[in-house]
């Protein structure tokens, strides 16, 4: 009884190893998948921080190969996108109104064994259609980094009309710019390296603001946002930051940042700002996502490597050292 | 030509002085307002403090006496609350899309003279019909307290079916406690100060949380909040307030707040929370605000000063000492 996984397991934050792993025979709900390619995140690096043994990734992409015997809407043979939700219980009021990622009871990454792996057994119900126009290798870095910026985009009701400042060009940077160009708006990449302007503008951005070269003089003369996704995982000069919205404007914070926010109250009411938190997505969101992406042609940058121990150090070490152009993807053999 | 216009002027924050001031005659759309009621409020002293010479407040209500040649929609004898937005161009993307408190030609309080006076000039397009059944007493504070509560529930769109909290039980917050109430909430009045129970409950409070006994593991325990007005001025615990709200919760700052915030960004991630500022109330809403405050019976609990410089004195001694049950109002002799 029970399946035995071969996955990329970790010796140190940045070194791999094969292992084996036992995990049990699918239950009801559960599908056997072969994993296509699977994203490396800044949070799986917390994952491995200071543990051993443990298996990350959860940008996974994969074929199904076995369906448990209540498996509706996947069979043998189907394409699926999963890994950062892994169950919630779909019976609790944050579940029956579309808001499973926020289910009390609901497990994510980093719980259990993740997608750097040759197979998976995953709950069929948090396992997304990946449309045939998406290569699965392409797939994978929208489960997380691509699920994160849309639910933004998508929660928060932005407007095609809204003009949308995205900071950080990195993982999540580059497919918010995407995302927000293909959502209609006027989009401003926000970024401390003016290396990055040409990108930024291929990936969808009207304008490249180098917010090293702000001031409260020049912030003045700006034309103003609406609406502020950041990506960047830690301290801003956050006043600086709000001070780039109109009025009724919205800062979403998706990138973590462990020192405590410091700024200026007041400012929020004088101009009625708003400033919000996002997770990554609930279900109908994730699918939504999906289509979406697949209609505008949305696809990350990616920098491959082998879904082996070696491969897997290369992309974390990348990953690690902030080099990433801008998503780096384990590739699983043929 | 000009009006002369008999106010009540201050000589030290607390002292007054009745006082005659030159006004230029009417504007074709200003109209000429014999003041009836005139709420204080905290934001007054603003105003007072270390300035002489000037008159405060912004909280009136007066009865139409003469009416510029381009006024439309009022006419001699009409009932009319005004004073916080005293002016806006109407034509901007702000004002053309119902957003005129978000102006940026707005002018605002404390500017020019204010409500503690026996007439006032001001435009007509910032003036407000009172329904006949609300007394001019009681549509005072209603004007700038009522609209900034009402506005928070308006503009951010909270359902009757939410859990909302009011924090502060004082010239907003019990105010903020009936529109809560009436808008079909189940209401919770939060403040450390027991002794208000009571009064909360006859406000429309269904719950009274004594904010002073808050522990990490009792608000572990208590049913969270989908939306939370807070009307302190100053600073809180700001970790532990947003910890009251359940996921996707929003909390709303209407009191002003000098010291810079402080809290960590990560849980407004993982629990996708909302901060925002809001302030006083554009012309659309401030009308639903008087309709609907009519249509509910919603009044403040209000003392009564008579509109002279003694009883001024007494009026901003009572605010400034945290003494008002709820709100100061300066009445006008018949």
């Amino acid at each position: 009884m029970g399946k035995t996984i071969t996955a990329i397991a970790n010796i140190t934050e940045t070194t791999f190893k094969e292992e084996n792993f036992e995990v049990a025979d699918l239950n009801p709900f559960e599908v056997y998948i072969k994993i296509k390619a699977c994203g490396v995140c800044h949070t799986d690096l917390y994952k491995l921080a200071n543990k051993s043994d443990v298996v990350a990734g959860h940008e996974s992409v994969g074929e199904v190969l076995e369906t448990g015997s209540l498996v509706k809407h996947l069979k043998v043979g189907d394409i699926v996108g999963f890994g950062y939700l892994k169950w919630a219980c779909l019976d609790c009021e944050e579940c029956s109104s579309g808001n499973e990622i926020m289910c009390p009871e609901r497990v994510r990454f980093p719980t259990g064994l993740g997608g750097f792996a040759h197979h998976a057994v995953f709950d069929s119900r948090f396992c997304y259609k990946v449309p045939k126009s998406i290569e699965p290798k392409y797939a994978g870095p929208l489960m997380c980094a691509g699920a994160t910026v849309f639910s933004a985009l998508y929660n928060y009701k932005v407007s095609p009309t809204h003009r949308v400042g995205i900071v950080g060009i990195g993982g999540l940077g580059h497919l918010a710019l995407q995302f927000a160009k293909a959502w209609g708006c006027h989009v401003v990449a926000i970024s401390t390296n003016s290396s990055k302007t040409e990108e930024a503008k291929s990936f969808g951005a009207h304008e490249f603001w180098n917010s090293k070269e702000f001031t409260d003089e020049k912030i003045s003369k700006l034309d103003k946002l609406d609406f502020i996704i950041n990506t960047v995982s830690g301290d801003l000069p956050w006043d600086q930051y709000f001070s780039l919205l109109k009025p009724n404007g919205t800062f979403v914070l998706v990138g973590v940042t462990e020192k405590p926010m410091t700024f200026n109250g007041g400012a929020f009411i004088g101009d009625q700002l708003k400033f919000a938190g996002s997770l990554v997505a609930s279900r109908h969101v994730s699918n939504k996502m999906l289509q979406f992406a697949a209609r505008h042609n949305i696809k990350p940058q990616i920098e491959e490597y082998p879904m082996t121990a070696e491969g897997t150090a290369q992309a974390v070490q990348r990953v690690h050292d902030n080099k990433a152009r801008y998503r780096a993807v384990l590739i699983a053999p043929e």
